[in-house]
């Protein structure tokens, strides 16, 4: 079954709103296996809504339409849809004396807009809203469904948990889908695909994988469409670790993990802490790891000398060094690492020192130049990187191959305790 | 003139990935008096792509699409343009030279997936892509323009900005809205809207006044939509002293600007630095600050004591004071804030400690409780939040308030030198 996502709004066309809703949307029923071939955005307009419902319908058997609902725009988009099925608006007694129920009890007043409200298309059948006071509405013609729904996300997601997944779920010709997603982190999406290329020369055909690749990580995601779901789910987990073999380390978790809770999950099985001393990356990774829950049990802290005398006074990197190699070096960086754990107590450590840009590069330290430094007193690493111009993503990129090695270096130096 | 947004990949369309491509391209295309009348994403297919192109020019002068670019789908997106304009593709020695050179740079090695990339359709006019290896594509079929831009977004951002932009504002019936975006800090959408109820009423038609609320913050963007460019720049100068008149040191910036740079900006006038120390936040006020260009010039560093003993140990708050008052409390943020101030040199800091959540609250320090100190050792200033249940909302909300107070800090504090 094909589905087509319709968002309606002048504010999702001019950019001032997020269309978080077709996201939400495409996840939940791509879990039904209900596959969304389009999404379109259209403004408020009679006309629009119109035509593209008829759009919808010439290229899918469920349309779902979410905004265009609410006080302000409701007859627009009802009269288009009363249109669209040659009907007309009736109203709502029960609509009514529900909003007038809620009013009533928050002591608000209720206004005009809100007995617009209660006039819906005929051949609607209302879905219940816990969240507001616009309900859902379901049609059904000849088997062609269409839901329209509120715009406002609680709303939305409320009506499609509380009534419309549950009856779409039943639907003739509703399969759900297996898949599962590995995320990986210090290989290029080419470099992965190099990788894999006679592994996925050798998938079988039920089975896809999409490569989706945000900076300095891809997620790779296998999905199963046609037979017997447990079977697929066996086939999927036999794709994946066929993959975890190819990618080794480079695979750090899956489905909605990160980097920073991977590296997290590793310390606290090891009884490990770690401390951060970052100059350019300014508290960025000190902000990733403390947004993982549950950090105050393995995460010390961190010293961010921004400034270079602070890098003496504050980590005790030799004024020499600093003066010798400059702040963005292998030695400085190795000092950083060494002070920090000394300092803060910290079994082991990341350590950060480079030209984020756009200013400040010379010749022998081009913007873009990092070093890191991980791991413990005994054995520390020095990495050493050339990134790009933007400093944000600099700073970015700068982290997630920090959180990179300094896991591989724990994958790599176990506590004896450990093993 | 009409602009069509067109994206495609599958992973938008199940949802794995959020557009901010089209809501970003809408607010620029905005800007320059362009107005979107539709969106579409389709997945990464061949006649879906073919098709949606033929649909876009039925109603647009422009489309720009977004994504479907990069080495492991390149192929799919320019045969479907290629077959869109009757034409094949040729290789780009250009770009494959460009592509080898960043790669030496990077010290990675080129892929087959990278020559692919190299391919071109015949009609295409290649836009430089700073930030990646994918150029973005030009097409003006007797002045239908197509753009074709890689989809992620700081590589479309970057191509935008250096060369399209600037050409689409040229193109014939473009008339660029004259804009001005005013941001304030610290008041709430609906205070802000009765302090300008008048002023409001008194607004031409022709100039329009829209609040677009973020978390901690309120942007209003003036937009003067009739009459003479230099007129109507003038008018909306003039409007928007108004609005400074009225709301005062809430108005913090302009256009792009950030609260943080405006703290920049106080302290370099003022020839004064900052030092923070951060708790509950854990790094994300240092990283605000140091996204700031030039932030080394005002900014000293910052000291993390995530873990309560090192507010003891680095801070020198008293274990005394952390045991009677509890680390979220009025005693314990000025004693960091005193700490940080003399233990890195800085004139002012900021401090924060709070229970973000989402554990860790009791009935006498609650989930969202936070206290925030700012200013220097003389006239420390502390500040009791109550903010949510959650934590990466609380985090952001904490910083928003740090530096909004510091800044408000500042203006009453000014130093003797600087009047």
């Amino acid at each position: 079954m094909n589905a087509f996502l319709l968002t309606v709004g002048d504010e999702i066309l001019l950019g001032q709103t997020l269309d978080t809703n077709s996201a939400w949307l495409g996840r939940e029923l791509n879990l039904l296996g209900i596959r969304v071939i389009r999404r379109l955005t259209v403004g408020d307009d009679h006309n629009e809504i119109l035509a593209s419902l008829e759009e919808g319908f010439r290229t899918a058997g469920l349309v779902i339409m979410t905004g265009g609902l609410g006080p302000t725009k409701d007859d627009i988009t009802k009269k288009a849809i009363a249109a669209f099925y040659g009907t007309e608006l009736v109203f709502s007694e029960e609509t009514w004396q529900r909003i007038q129920r809620i009013f009533t009890r928050l002591g608000r007043t209720v206004t005009e807009g809100h007995r617009q409200q209660c006039w819906m298309p005929a051949n609607a059948r209302l879905l219940p809203n816990r969240m507001g006071t616009a309900p859902g509405m379901w049609f059904d013609d000849r088997g062609r469904i269409l839901l329209s729904l509120p715009g406002v996300p609680y709303e939305m997601q409320a009506i499609m948990e509380d009534a419309a997944l549950p009856e779409l779920r039943q639907l003739p010709g509703v399969t759900p889908i297996i898949h599962q997603t590995l995320l990986t982190a210090g290989l290029g999406e080419s470099e992965i695909a190099q990788r894999l290329e006679a592994f996925e020369d050798a998938l079988p055909a039920h089975i896809r994988l999409a490569y989706l690749p945000s900076p300095g990580l891809v997620r790779l995601r296998l999905s199963a469409y046609d037979g017997q779901q447990d079977i697929r789910k066996a086939e999927v987990d036999q794709q994946a670790e066929a993959i975890r073999a190819l990618l080794g380390h480079a695979v750090f978790g899956e489905g909605e993990d990160t980097l920073e809770a991977a590296v997290g999950r590793l310390l606290s099985g090891q009884g490990r802490t770690v401390a951060t001393a970052e100059s350019c990356t300014g508290g960025y990774i000190a902000h990733r790891i403390t947004g993982v829950a549950g950090a105050s049990q393995w995460y010390l802290g961190s010293i961010i000398p921004y400034h270079n005398y602070l890098k003496t006074s504050q980590l005790g990197v030799p004024a020499e060094t600093l003066f010798a190699h400059g702040a963005v070096s292998e030695p400085v960086v190795l000092d950083m690492l060494h002070g920090v754990l000394q300092r803060l107590g910290a079994d082991v450590g990341i350590a950060a020192s480079g030209v984020a840009g756009p200013g400040g590069g010379t010749e022998t330290k081009p913007v873009g130049l990092v070093w890191i430094a991980v791991g413990d007193m005994h054995h520390p690493r020095a990495i050493r990187l050339q990134l790009g111009k933007d400093r944000q993503k600099n700073i970015e990129m700068t982290a997630i191959h920090a959180l990179q090695h300094l896991r591989l270096w724990l994958l790599e130096h176990r506590p004896e305790t450990s093993g």
